[in-house]
């Protein structure tokens, strides 16, 4: 079973959008388990305080290290073999390839910031990967770990079913995914592509892989650009640009 | 007031974590609204379907154009001035120029996907604006709405108070925001930099800024190549690389 275990100022936040759907089943079949810890039960003041003033000065509060590692030891001790990520816009752009991997261990726990992070001593003295979900500020890292957890568990096993093999969508393969279509042939006096009504297996293959390289190479430079570098083997010669 | 419409398969998922924390009490003080919108009262047939088989073969299915769009020109006859999005792996990368650009105006139509995606017809035949949190596959387009609200949400008047300027953080800059530390002064062993004890304010803000560039250097040397690019002014010479 993959494990997932919530480090989180706002657990009642967990399974949340996950407990619908796809992964709501899959939870409900026991093919993951989501277990969310109060971070503000590691902290040891009165007031249960999780944060402090920003060193140096500058807005907002902090997460401290202590009460953190605290949080990331007592969850370490509840499952040793899972990977600790943390949500952060500092962390490495999540990847379908990570995603994968993940997917493919026993779980991970996930750290989840507010306010303005961690204190960085933190990441020097534990191992944990800083991840992000894209170029943008959330409210907290909540977000990026539901969404991670959704991305991971439609891989799991028996989740998404023969329904759909994963293998044509986006990023799989390094490009977007082509364009569909379905019924009705004709709506609003637009027309399915002749091509996907001819049968014609080999021709629909083909039509697909070349929307797929059109598609990326318009809306998605940057993703076209890494394609190919992957594709075209670098020459040898020396003194090469 | 901030206007989120969304059309889904699954309205049980919203508000869900945004009605929680800081996103929570915004919608409680009606700084914002969410209306779900179920897809599947657009259909037309006695078995409500809202999908079918890819023209052309494959696996999962598609989501009809004619069903969608109903429900679309329902949302847009609701709250005529929203632009519509809809979330996509095929999308344009969400920015936090775009969260900020959405975040000042009325609101947004956000158009959840499932299975294998829409019928592409849907995006010539209607204003929809395709956006992508991430280069992952989710399993539906329902936590990237939640993770756009998340994002807008946080920017609208009085949400944040003063408590976070926002300006400092991660992107705002096309940067990567600069670590933070906070008490205690020494944990296991580490202690703060010492510059962020020292009380020069010019001082701090020189090693932030520097600290925010050779992390972006490091870590996000896609976003380090952009910044570069939009600060050097292109020389004008003819014939130069």
């Amino acid at each position: 079973m993959f494990i997932a275990q919530v480090i989180t100022l706002y657990p009642e936040m967990f399974p949340g959008p996950l407990g619908h759907s796809i992964a709501g089943r899959a939870l409900r079949e026991g093919r993951w388990r989501c277990d969310a810890i109060q971070m503000r039960d590691f902290a040891t003041d009165r007031h249960r305080s999780v944060d402090d003033t920003p060193a140096g000065g500058g807005a907002g509060m902090v997460l401290r290290a202590d009460v953190v590692a605290r949080a990331v030891d007592h969850a370490a001790a509840a499952a040793p073999d899972l990977p600790v990520l943390a949500l952060t816009p500092r962390g490495r752009p999540l990847s379908q390839a990570r995603v994968r991997a993940l997917a493919a261990g026993p779980g991970a726990t996930l750290l989840c910031g507010r306010f303005e992070g961690f204190d960085q001593r933190l990441f020097e003295a534990r191992a944990i990967e800083e991840v992000s979900i894209g170029d943008y500020i959330l409210s907290g890292g909540e977000m990026g770990a539901l969404v991670l957890l959704d991305a991971c568990v439609r891989l799991l096993p028996g989740v998404m079913g023969a329904a759909s093999s994963g293998d044509e969508e986006s990023f799989e393969s390094g490009l977007l995914e082509y364009p569909h279509y379905t019924r009705p042939a004709e709506w609003e006096g637009r027309t399915i592509p002749e091509v996907l009504r001819s049968g014609d297996h080999a021709r629909i293959a083909a039509w697909r892989t070349s929307m797929a390289e059109t598609d990326t190479r318009l809306r998605r430079p940057d993703l076209w650009e890494r394609h190919e570098d992957a594709r075209v083997p670098r020459p040898l010669a020396r003194g090469d640009e």
